[in-house]
């Protein structure tokens, strides 16, 4: 499922579109279907659309590259209010498309729970209603925890008892590409205080990478080698290289199902090593301790916000790190996100940097650092 | 610590009385103790106060006997508002006095927080200020999520997501006794579903106990062995010979820290087995997966609520049944746990029951069945 092409999606957001659906084009972003199962004050009804994010640089990772990544966007109303969550639909992490979404949310029927607040029973039935669908489940979630912080008038980090002035640093993520694009990029990236790298296509490319920007910068790096080393040797040697040229971590340095090899690498890392698509949901992380130092939590991967404070307790039962990332997506799921980035060691929170057409605002990156504000719920604005 | 005396307690509680503690005696609680921090609507104020709860029955188990238990009341104001929290401190479970208590509360200076809602960091400074003290600071915690929830105007199991409907039947707690007291009790349990029975003296005491309330009733019972069975084979035995008598679970068979004999033990075992007195805090619940079923939560052994729920998440994600205990409380303690009762396998929040001088009102067992009302927070009110 990693190498659904843009054609493929295309053809098939053309094919549903046909079908009937009702696509309404806006100037920031494009609305493909809505889908309103119920009205009235106080009852619960969801909508659903699709964005189609324009990037404003090719991204390439280990794979392939592309120019435009597609989310949902499910908005929830009770009583006056009106929840936003959105899920990342990138086709190389999880395989689920505008189509499959579609085919999710239209089972979806809120209207039999009286309120949001009932969060436990709503987001059981979603993850029952179908296996898999974390993208869309996520957009869900995040739709209810913004109406639940609408309703309270609170945002969700005061809810959690998160303290905004604790949120990290964000990294700003560079792909794998050729080297004065690698340099160019690092120099765009000057306003922040991590840089992330993208590395695991082969010896000679990632260290090319990292030198590359060690040319322009001595900022600390953050390196995912999206599960690249095969060998757990090799996967060795190149911590301890990346561990002098002031690498702080290492994320999912080896093939996701690899946990022995995995353990046997973290035990001798000099760096912390990070679970990335080795931990989806809750249930993986007591399986990854004394395999990987910490886990790198995605909200698209684990089904949402609900979920992810479970993981991040249980992280802390554990002693495992955490970190936040993201997919490419607007200021709606990243403002989500950095909800509980004050929980984390490091967020990876740029998603919505990397496009053009962002239809919201949300949290913003003053001095390199997540800086929540002061709206309810997640706290965004539409455009 | 186990066997401190009643005249020890009332020796220990005089000294302190008299060396200049406010005391002020009421009807329904004993107060020894008044500290209050600092005064001003959006400055957090803490005062605390000690009750004595008088005893329906003296209660035994496997130790000592007792007619009288002591607690530390907490009350957080903010804003005009009060949240209330308790802790009890039975003697034999924790060691905690009202001595140990007020050398702990005086320490807490809540005046450098700004708001309630930065509960992450208050509660990690309330538990950094010194090792143990669970039950003061399960108080501190009850409190501040009574204020939070009275400060949004909803009840906890909302604002965390729980449906009231899932809180589950509470047991009617059995002490070790005579024969003829035992019947006597297990007459008085009539109103419940489910009869929690203390174990763990010596076998023949034990199965007199069990066949007593057998002569009775044919309801479900819950054994709490409380670490009394010390051979895996004899644990096994009994466990086998209660399983024939429509017993639900076995709590704490054998001595806290024998781990390996325990998964023995729960591996053979027709019941789920729930770890007590071994499943303190949050980071215990990782070392007991595979050598217990499930664990009791209790909000004096965990510092409070917060704890109790990452507990919650944590049992979850590794597949553990989850119960939630009591001591001897009024209805402020037992309303703040009966918030987290809709997560719960089991509750055994009959601790106010056992009183007959509760200075509250707040949840209610109506045909056995744990019962959360519409208030905000913990849903209390004073008599």
């Amino acid at each position: 499922m990693k190498n659904i092409s843009r054609r493929k999606f295309l053809r098939s957001s053309a094919i549903i579109a046909a079908t009937g659906a009702l696509v309404t084009p806006n100037v920031a972003c494009k609305r493909l279907f809505v889908n309103t199962k119920t009205s009235g004050s106080k009852t619960l009804s969801l909508k659903f659309s699709h964005m189609m994010h324009e990037l404003r640089h090719t991204f390439t990772i280990s794979g392939f590259s592309r120019d435009q990544t597609a989310a949902v966007l499910a908005e929830i109303s009770y009583d006056g209010y009106t929840g936003y969550g959105e899920g990342g639909l990138p086709p190389y992490m999880t395989g689920q498309t505008v189509e499959s979404s579609t085919f999710f949310l239209n089972k979806i029927d809120l209207s039999q729970f009286s309120s949001p607040f009932e969060l436990e029973d709503i987001l059981t039935y979603v993850d029952s209603v179908d296996s898999g669908h974390s993208c869309s489940k996520s957009a869900i979630d995040i739709a209810l925890h913004d109406l639940i912080g609408k309703l309270l008038d609170k945002p969700l980090y005061q809810l959690w008892g998160y303290n905004r002035e604790k949120a990290p640093d964000t990294s700003f993520t560079i792909g794998i590409d050729k080297e004065e694009v690698v340099r160019q990029k690092t120099e765009e990236a000057a306003p922040y205080n991590l840089i992330k790298v993208k590395l695991g296509v082969d010896e000679k490319t990632d260290k090319m990478l990292v030198n590359t920007i060690r040319s322009v910068t001595d900022k600390p790096i953050v390196v995912d080698a999206n599960q690249g080393w095969k060998d757990k040797n090799f996967a060795l040697e190149m911590i301890n290289w990346l561990n002098e040229r002031n690498v702080l971590l290492i994320e999912q340095p080896m093939p996701k199902n690899v946990f022995d090899e995995m353990a046997w690498v973290t035990e001798r890392s000099p760096l912390p090593t990070f679970a990335d698509e080795s931990c989806q949901r809750l249930a993986d992380v007591a399986k990854l301790h004394n395999v990987f130092s910490g886990i790198n939590i995605k909200l698209i991967k684990c089904t949402g916000l609900r979920e992810a404070n479970k993981m991040i307790a249980t992280a802390d039962a554990l002693g495992m790190k955490l970190m936040i990332g993201c997919t490419t997506e607007s200021s709606c799921a990243i403002s989500a996100a950095a909800q509980i980035s004050p929980k984390m060691y490091f967020a990876d929170l740029d998603g919505n940097l990397l496009i053009s057409n962002d239809p919201f605002t949300g949290m913003k990156i003053v001095d390199g650092k997540i800086t929540l504000n002061d709206k309810p719920g997640i706290g965004i604005s539409r455009i």
